[in-house]
């Protein structure tokens, strides 16, 4: 069992392990305290909850012009984190003591490695709990690489079941702040999954220093379908980060941030053909990824052809994303599409549709103290 | 007396002058009819009037991060166009019997080398004038190069007289088309100052093949002041477009990118301090254009420093724009802004306080036949 961290509210200390506590694998930490911890810090909360389990949805980055700094969290697919006081763990310490699900024999058990580890130990940090030991325990939903912000989603599980447990006393930019340090090591400092694996709907990023993220509210009264359909296929975040371009012409920019724009106004409006046609009218990233993506074209053109309003690369891929306002009329783009994936690409895919999730993270279930 | 233009509504042809007709300065024009005209050519429409006056307002086009897709009309400020049935023109024809304002003595009276004089003949030809002969007054409020609009203002004003006079049968896009027309002549072919200048408020140009403009609207409860600040200096539109950039790095592409998104958000949700962070937050065209501008660096940090939500440069300058929420404290930073131009940059400088203008081009007088 891996055990890596001892919170250090008021300076930074080097943990010295006691003779009580004998971990197989120990890790020690000595990370430097962001200033809210320091004011958080003047009294450890106490834990509310005896165990709290988390559920955090999975979420599309991107959206075609939206690179990099827009993405929104899409229902019914997600993360869970089971995490309970453990008077087994050193306090302060939080270990991972079971990972189920998919893709579960590549990830690691140590907090240090794991995503939901990093998340969960950044938030002990920032509440100074250095009284109370936890263990998680992790069940993924998602596969790893698809392109749906799998790694994010156990950042953001485990960063609001840490909080929980100690009676929410983070806001959501805290916690998105704790997601951001375990996507740095996975997959860069891009808050674009976890803002809206946190948060919920349609998250823009505004800023990083410091992080400044604006909610887009998509209209309760309309409903907004994603068909996501995933190849059998590895599209390295790596890789599609490699094949973009480095130097943008004036034009180019000029029509992306136009659609951008128009991304954005289409959410807040509602308006879903505008965000469709927005979603598909990238002219500078998915013209260099789509072709690493065998089938990825004929995808994105048999799902408008069968009447989805937009379609484009979830995330650095390889799920296509397509948009529609019809469950029904969703699951016959979906089939659409993983067809031309067969047929075009050689590929076997599998289609979901699913709505937006406009609630983000949440708890669960809990049980008292 | 110019007189250039005579609808061709069914097929185009070559005008040949009747010998009842005999102008000083004649010009032929063979304009190819766009598809709108057919179906509107049918039966051409009567005069409604016989003499109308209308006012289309400056606008600020830009606007930091939106750079050539977003724009705004500000109140206030304009141009007008008197515009009456005038039987001593030849019938579908157009005269500019005279110029009045600021910079009037710049300005041709041949309809085919004057903003309002192309705008008009546009107009005419989408409606299938062929009966009527028309004479155009054009009073200029704005000042030419000034960053505010001048020649769309002029365009606007023109294109929205002849619609009205023949009982407004063109939609603001059809207009808008009429006005690109100008505009293409004069500063190349952009929305960003005739869409907003005809529509009101905000408008972002989605796409120009077909044109496609949203507009953006601004909360109707919230008050959105602008403080313009115009010096005594030529920016040229040439000098200021040769000075930008032909490539841009990927990092300040998303920047940019997300700027704009958040000031579409911002826009959309009356969000003002948002609005005027992401106007200030140009990392593309303001750094390269403010230097050609002298003092512009310093009447931005002034114009903050004094309150301002943002501060940019308006159009291609030399117009430097503020927003802010109240007209008081706008006056206080027109006179830093003001101020700064001339300690900095050694211009003398006129400030003004006006309102969003959320109407656009529009009729003030008319006279019923």
């Amino acid at each position: 069992m891996a055990i890596c961290y001892q919170a250090t509210p008021v300076k930074p200390v080097v943990l010295r392990p006691t003779t009580t506590f004998k971990p197989v694998n120990s890790f020690r930490c000595n990370l430097s305290l962001p200033s809210k911890t320091l004011e958080l810090s003047i009294s450890e909360p106490e834990p509310v909850f005896s165990s709290v389990k988390t559920f955090a949805p999975a979420t599309v980055a991107n959206l075609g012009p939206g690179f990099d700094f827009l993405g929104c969290a899409v229902d019914g697919l997600g993360d869970s984190v089971s995490l309970s006081v453990d008077s087994s763990v050193h306090p302060g310490q939080i270990s991972i003591s079971h990972i189920s699900g998919d893709p579960c024999s590549k990830l690691s058990r140590n907090p240090l490695w794991n995503c939901a580890g990093i998340a969960a130990i950044e938030v002990m940090k920032m509440l100074g709990i250095r009284s109370v030991g936890l263990s998680l325990s992790l069940h993924k939903g998602l596969p790893l690489g698809s392109g749906l912000g799998s790694s994010a989603a156990s950042a953001a599980a485990a960063a609001v079941a840490v909080n929980e447990i100690f009676g929410g006393k983070l806001g959501s930019e805290e916690l998105v702040l704790a997601g951001l340090k375990s996507e740095e090591k996975v997959s860069g400092y891009h808050a674009d999954n976890v803002g809206p694996a946190i948060m919920g709907g349609f998250v823009l990023i505004r800023n990083y220093e410091p992080l400044d993220l604006k909610k887009l509210t998509f209209p309760g009264d309309k409903e907004l379908y994603f068909v996501l359909v995933t190849p059998e296929f590895e599209a390295p975040t790596k890789k599609m980060r490699a094949a973009l371009p480095l130097e943008i012409a004036m034009a180019h920019h000029v029509w992306n941030c136009s659609q951008a724009g128009a991304l954005v106004a289409s959410v807040l409006e509602g308006d879903l053909v505008g965000l469709g046609k927005a979603l598909s009218g990238d002219k500078i990233v998915e013209p260099r990824r789509a072709p690493l993506i065998p089938g990825m074209e004929a995808v994105k053109k048999a799902a408008i052809e069968a009447g989805a309003f937009g379609c484009t690369i979830s995330g650095a891929g390889p799920t296509a994303v397509a948009v529609i306002d019809c469950e029904e009329r969703g699951e016959k783009i979906g089939e659409k599409m993983v067809e031309a994936f067969w047929n075009e690409g050689n590929l076997k895919a599998v289609a979901l549709v699913t709505r937006l999730d406009r609630v983000g993270a949440r708890l669960v279930d809990s049980n008292p103290r």
